[in-house]
């Protein structure tokens, strides 16, 4: 089979739901000689597209050029040609991000919202040039780099509405059928970050290689497939364990830790717990430690999320904001993860001289029958006042604060826990003498703070 | 942490049911420098070994040196050594074997046996000086090659009885190490097969991958530790989706088409269950064919099985050897293969004018309530008479097969199907008169035969 008929069976197998008269398809030229095959293809396939070009303004002159360049290119295919202008530089340094970064942001940003604005018209899709030899390079960049299974399934030919109808192909057979078809293209000098990656593996790793094991391109290719499915199997088996094993509680995840300790592997599916709460895989062994020998509420952090060791289970929560002004304690048994810390809530049935055993002022014991949830944590403010333990008169916070001899940031960084507008705890300092815990008790609650840090 | 602290750490922790003191160690030396440090560093941990030596008597007076020197070895450590000379070209020849694979058969038959007769001793393991390097190499091979997960595990630092206790050191730490100690070792000249590739990863493609990505080495046995969890959970969903997909009978696979076509991913999983039975990946394909579009009792073979398409199913069986001389029916709808083919079994009701439909000599449409089971599958044989259809007088087999026009060849090839001693049908020619289907015949046992090839 010739690249057209070899392009329209890859096309009918993998895009079935974009039948070839009844589809509209936006597509991503750069001008380069892959994005100009795959115009040609879809022309000779009598597929309408749109041309959708971004000048991220980056290379000066070669910029404009590029994108004259792609204007005629619409005018060659009689197809409307969308360009879009961005100031990348300044975006990415808004943005704190790499210029490469950003640019494939906007990029795929502006592609989301013309698929959007063409949707009503019929079945629409957005389509990229990755051939089959960028696959490969996927994924020798993942394997040399470092990755799971996930790192080896490739360039998928279809994530959502984004399309890649040219991974059948090779380079060669790409740069062959351009001489063929006696196509025009223009060169990219920009020096993108893994261009000399790329560059090696094409020019020298993969002809290397080839002395060896002169199949290695097609073998890569089938792991591709191979592993695709290796990691669907993995898939279901992850699912499977998991939903086992943890246990979601609001915006919570609880993990038992006498079941994880049984799951097997436990490493990684530990990792596929944490890792869409924005954990890094090196925090795995983290968790592992924090489980083994962590004190009760403490915790390790990602940019979102909070792991807590609670007795015996890990809880997943999401970090409060910094902005967050309170939170609310629903129930007890909860976690509730602050701006300074964590607070972890317990009933417990009440020992023998119980209140003498508090030797921490990061634990509170409160006699249960005494408090209604929810509660409130809160920064304290002016005007807070409290019964301090031990003492039968009211005190102002503030003076408080200060009889501790408390630095003006310090102070800053207090909060308290609130019933009713009565305060409970100057939360790591003192509780209120009437929720302490006294000789009739029966049941204690246990409040448990844990710093940040 | 030093070479010997890591050695001892990774010991305890891979090998808890070998401790130091109280176990046995047979440890395979060629003389290389990797053979050597392990000795060394069992030595000055106290573990009891003994040295295991083959001479393959390839190399003609390197052999012959290689043996001293490990003999001196043995001195110098105060620690027994077995030498065991092999005829391996002989060998190789007799078994039709490549050089290097019959070496390596013989070696590990050979520590196998050593084994057997040290076990009962007390613990023992027999240990071989790969190191993380190796590992490294095993890995990029199969990747290079061609894999599924099955292939990016790596070396496996314990299998039965096999133990790599240096897979934690790589090449250069042990360089080091025979430095550091003085330690004197013999270079082999010999071009083992894979030698070339992997001085190619050794001194090219590594250092050429580390210009880019400074941590390979460390990167891919990160990939190796991972990937050995994912094929844990890969195995994990292989096993429940194959547990609902097969039904074991006898020595059969049954696989229903409808539930094998809604299993997902059904290339892999298939390929995982004619794995076993000496199938090649590539056969997956064929399979695929055989279930879409294969007549009822055409197969494929592997050099042990075959699998055949008996209407909704398909039929993973033994195949017969060559000397098989009969074969058992033992029921209805069960698979039969034979050398001359495949026979399969069903019973039917009866439709009107059943017996006039039957238009191929290859389908064998018989009266159910007069066929017991078992029969006998076997070749004809002189003396054999039968009814032919038709005919109320019986005729000598070998008199139907002659006015029948069959070549000698041909009347070799000729089965009968057999019931207490009556002949039912000449497999793919004629039925016995005395079994067909008359008008009162209420369930019809159809035999198809589908011949080879």
């Amino acid at each position: 089979m010739n690249v057209p008929e070899r392009f329209m069976q890859s096309w009918k197998q993998r895009f079935p739901h974009l039948p070839s008269g009844q589809c509209h398809v936006l597509l991503a030229v750069s001008g380069g000689i892959d994005s100009v095959v795959l115009a040609h293809l879809l022309h000779i396939a009598s597929i309408n597209f749109t041309i959708l070009h971004c000048n991220f303004g980056l290379r000066g002159q070669e910029s404009i050029r590029d994108e004259e360049f792609v204007r005629s290119l619409g005018q060659q295919f009689q197809v409307p040609v969308w360009v879009q202008p961005f100031n990348t530089v300044q975006w990415a340094q808004q943005h704190k991000m790499a210029i490469q970064e950003a640019a494939r942001v906007l990029r795929y940003n502006w592609f989301a919202q013309m698929a959007r604005e063409k949707e009503a018209a019929g079945p629409v899709a957005i389509a990229t040039a990755h051939h089959a030899n960028d696959n490969i390079e996927t994924l020798l960049m993942n394997f040399f780099r470092g990755t799971g299974i996930q790192g080896l399934h490739g360039i998928q030919p279809m994530q959502g509405n984004l399309i890649r109808p040219l991974l059948f192909a090779t380079r060669e057979e790409i740069v062959q059928y351009a001489a063929q078809h006696g196509l025009q293209w223009v060169e990219d000098s920009s020096n993108a970050s893994e261009k000399y990656t790329r560059n090696y593996f094409r020019l020298q790793l993969i002809p290397a290689l080839k002395n060896i094991f002169p199949a290695v391109e097609d073998n890569l290719l089938h792991n591709i497939e191979r592993f695709n499915e290796v990691e669907m199997l993995y898939t279901q088996a992850v699912t499977q364990q998991l939903a086992k094993l943890v246990e979601h509680k609001g915006n919570e995840i609880h993990i038992p830790i006498f079941k994880l300790l049984k799951t097997e592997p436990m490493h990684t599916l530990l990792w596929e717990i944490i890792r869409p709460c924005q954990f890094t895989a090196a925090q795995v062994e983290e968790v592992k430690k924090l489980m083994y020998t962590g004190h009760n509420g403490s915790y390790i952090a990602s940019p979102t999320h909070r792991i807590i060791k609670n007795r015996n289970w890990l809880i997943i929560a999401p970090a409060v904001t910094e902005t967050a002004k309170h939170v609310v304690v629903e129930q007890q048994g909860s976690v509730v993860v602050f701006k300074e810390g964590t607070l972890l809530t317990a009933l417990q049935v009440a020992q023998p001289a119980e209140a003498e055993t508090q030797n921490s002022p990061l634990v509170a014991m409160l006699d249960a029958k005494d408090i209604e949830f929810p509660l409130l944590l809160r920064p304290w403010k002016q005007g807070d006042y409290f019964y301090p333990l031990g003492m039968q008169k009211k005190k102002k916070i503030n003076r408080f604060l200060i009889d501790q001899k408390l630095s003006a940031t310090d102070k800053e960084k207090v909060w308290v826990l609130e019933m009713n507008q009565k305060i409970i705890w100057i939360v790591g300092r003192r509780i209120d003498n009437r929720f302490k815990v006294k000789p009739a008790t029966q049941n204690v609650l246990i409040c448990t703070y844990q710093p940040i840090g």
